[in-house]
């Protein structure tokens, strides 16, 4: 057995021994139970410290390659054929998938929830429960424009590859839509993403350790929630009132808690509605500056505004760089392009590309051109005004039905966003009116998917106004009242 | 303190007592101090078993809420204002965010790698680093009436949201395109993701565990290495010869170490190009049914081979669903629309589905469009022929320049795919060689990175002969051997 050591090498001298033994082993130049000399005679061999040869044994070890038995020394095991003949000689071994899903796959909290949205693919269900936007908003004229333009100008590259952290182009369009939400950054700090889903799955899997706590307000997206579980966190939530989350309580769990960062959605709240006040944003960021905790300001609706006056973000208050930002076209352009933004400090960037290029590489080149040309052209600040009126009467027009066909429910009437957030009278059996109404023809999303624990007894479901026609939210609601009115005479 | 339990409803009453302490602490009608009754007067109370209790005062103290003591019992520590005030006066808190990535991001492994890749969007620098298609090779006549087409008849439809396992009407095009490669398969088993790294994303985020050990081929592709990794996974290499993965390896390992999985490149092995023969296919498949082990079989580059005999893919020889397949038109029609496929037992499907949804809801609506009315209209077929036959030219000029200008280079002749995978002689410094060539303006990529180790004395590396034009290969080749001399000169 002849080893060679580079001592000039910048591989650890112990990887150069295992590498070379293992080597001998698979080309059968150590046979079966070849004894190899002991980790004192090697390491006086090769002149190196015992602790090297015994570092690489361990190695060859751990890959089942060698053993030890006192006695009989360290020999090679490689290749046992009998053992394996042995082993044929059995039955065939059946793989069961349902086994080897790892922890984080086997709970399927996940499962209700595709449940519920598979039957807004059914084209009779009036479907309010996604967060979607109209699909008779969508800007088809612009984008025709858009697409004509690019198809002449730059067929090629539009199908070509793109930077992992995105088109710098559409980073520039980017930069400025910051600079209106009075954020001034750098294309440096931007990084684009295949929507906000995206940008938030990239943040967790960058920072979250199992068993890392994570505040959010409660009730939030049931998005968040579940991938942070996903990743194994401890999602705990912070009440939240009329002005937002509660900064008392949250700064109480910082400091018992020591969370990993706070997640946040301060404009028309998922699912609730409501829109943190400019008192509580100051006093949520004194906290993240206090204690030097990071706080994801997830912020897709927040162009989406119907009265009431605009309010900086909290990106816009954070003077550290301790906020980072996430937004998407999806909520106000179009959700099938998948193109989103994080906002954040480079090296958080850089860091968060190593993630993307081991997820997907990049978002997708012609979305990102797309979106670009259109912002470029100047179809945007129209737009997002188009949207903000029709949304707005949409809105109106669900609150009316709402008050008169339901006289019995309590909501909180949102300045901005696409959801209502509604509140049942006592004793009403929650899974049988969900049951009722998907029967009947009419989803939502009933409240315990917005809590981390997702058991608790909570009177609330949440319906999406922006998605259904305005003949389907009437419809819609008349289903619900249907379902509802089913659900009392049947447990009374 | 008053508590209502309901005793018929779905949710655990730990939790429901839980709920209600929280709620009262946090609207303070239980403040700072409150003594809670023991656990045994609670239980007698509420005539519950008095382990539901402790539950509730359990959960209750992991969230910082309440606190024991002996000979003070239980009480509420919310909201202790006086050590929030101490803690006020301290400093502010600074955050550093390199202390704070988790466990898997904390290696800057991949850093390396981009700043190679990095360099290939520098204008000079010609790059046999990536894998990539011909950007000349695009089909854009054929995009360019694909997407005219679509304009007029599914403007809209393009850009609305798609299902979250992809569009239907693309999976029967890949249904197709299977059944060409002899897998019969239905759209069930057929889900939709952001390129095949995406498709790797999915499973391993579905199965891998901390921990679990996974079989490569050594060397493999490091964007698998460095995924598996990132997840906590073992990654272990078994060797390969020219007909393949060695499956008496293999199956000694799989015996030993009890893998989650085994990933496999069968065709156009990248970095080594080999094509695994079809003895040692039916082999590795006997292996994969003896232990009811799962195989991930990647072909991104399976339909691009220029001579030898089309052999069955291992899902084609797959009678137990045992095999994961991934493939992609990333580097046969479109790199920047980022749409690949994976085929897999419709349990499975659903499974990655779930993840999918929390990573990026779904591929870009307009990319599965534009690939599916691509293949729809039949361009597909005389497309492949084009790039076989052009990579196939260009694989030639590489071989031949290689074989006039490094006399002292071996290497494995690919009957496919996209890399030359090139032997050095012995004493050449790897470190100074890749230095000089960033210098000279091309790049390539080291034999290190396709290790599981990533430490290991390799006289390889892998050129690309796909992306650069025919006279980039040359005037690429010149440059690697000027740094090859300046190396060899500086190195003696």
């Amino acid at each position: 057995m002849r080893i060679n050591i580079k001592r000039d090498s910048k591989i650890a001298l112990y990887i150069q021994i295992k590498n070379q033994i293992r080597d001998m082993i698979y080309s059968k130049r150590l046979p079966l139970n070849y004894v190899l000399p002991s980790e004192r005679e090697l390491a006086k061999i090769l002149d190196v410290n015992r602790s090297t040869v015994k570092k690489a044994y361990e190695e060859l070890k751990s890959e089942g390659l060698i053993n030890s038995e006192v006695g009989r020394g360290t020999y090679v095991v490689f290749c046992d054929e009998d053992e394996l003949i042995t082993k044929s000689n059995n039955c065939k071994k059946h793989l069961f998938w349902d086994e080897i899903y790892n922890e984080s796959s086997k709970n399927n909290y996940a499962d209700v929830m595709s449940r519920i949205m598979k039957i807004s693919d059914n084209d009779k269900t009036i479907s309010f429960a996604g967060g979607i936007p109209s699909p008779d908003l969508f800007p088809k004229d612009e984008f025709g424009k858009v697409q004509m333009d690019l198809c002449k100008s730059k067929l090629e590259i539009m199908f070509l590859h793109s930077p992992v952290s995105g088109n710098n182009e559409l980073k520039k369009e980017i930069k400025k839509l910051m600079l209106n939400r009075e954020v001034r950054v750098s294309t440096n700090n931007i990084m684009i993403t295949s929507g906000s889903q995206q940008g938030l799955d990239l943040i967790a899997r960058t920072f979250v350790n199992c068993n890392d706590v994570i505040l959010v307000e409660e009730p939030t997206f049931f998005g968040a929630i579940q991938l942070f579980q996903t990743l194994g966190a401890k999602v705990v939530g912070v009440p939240i009132d009329e002005d937002g989350i509660r900064v008392d309580v949250l700064e109480y769990l910082v400091n018992r808690l020591k969370p990993k960062f706070i997640y946040s959605i301060p404009n028309f709240q998922n699912p609730t509605g409501i829109t943190m006040s400019l008192k509580r944003r100051y006093e949520l960021m004194k906290v993240v500056e206090k204690y030097g905790i990071p706080i994801i300001e997830d912020d897709p609706y927040g162009e989406i505004r119907y009265e009431g006056e605009e309010l900086p973000s909290l990106k816009a208050l954070d003077k550290n760089g301790y906020v980072i930002y996430l937004s998407t076209f999806s909520k106000v352009i179009s959700f099938g392009l998948r193109v989103g933004w994080i906002v954040a400090p480079e090296r958080v960037i850089n860091k968060l590309s190593l993630v993307k290029q081991l997820t997907d590489l990049h978002v997708n080149t012609l979305g990102q051109h797309m979106i670009c040309e259109f912002l470029r052209q100047g179809y945007y600040e129209n737009h997002i005004k188009k949207i903000r009126k029709e949304y707005h009467l949409k809105r109106n027009l669900m609150i009316k039905k709402l008050e008169e066909n339901f006289k019995e429910l309590e909501f909180y009437r949102p300045q901005g966003g696409f959801y209502l957030w509604c509140k049942f009278p006592d004793n009403i059996d929650f899974n049988l009116l969900l049951e009722k109404s998907m029967k009947n023809g009419v989803n939502y999303i009933p409240a315990n998917f917005f809590y981390a624990n997702n058991e608790v007894e909570s009177k609330f479901i949440r319906l999406n106004f922006t998605y259904p026609a305005n003949e389907e939210i009437i419809t819609g609601l008349k289903r619900l009242r249907n379902s509802l009115d089913e659900t009392i005479k049947e447990t009374n």
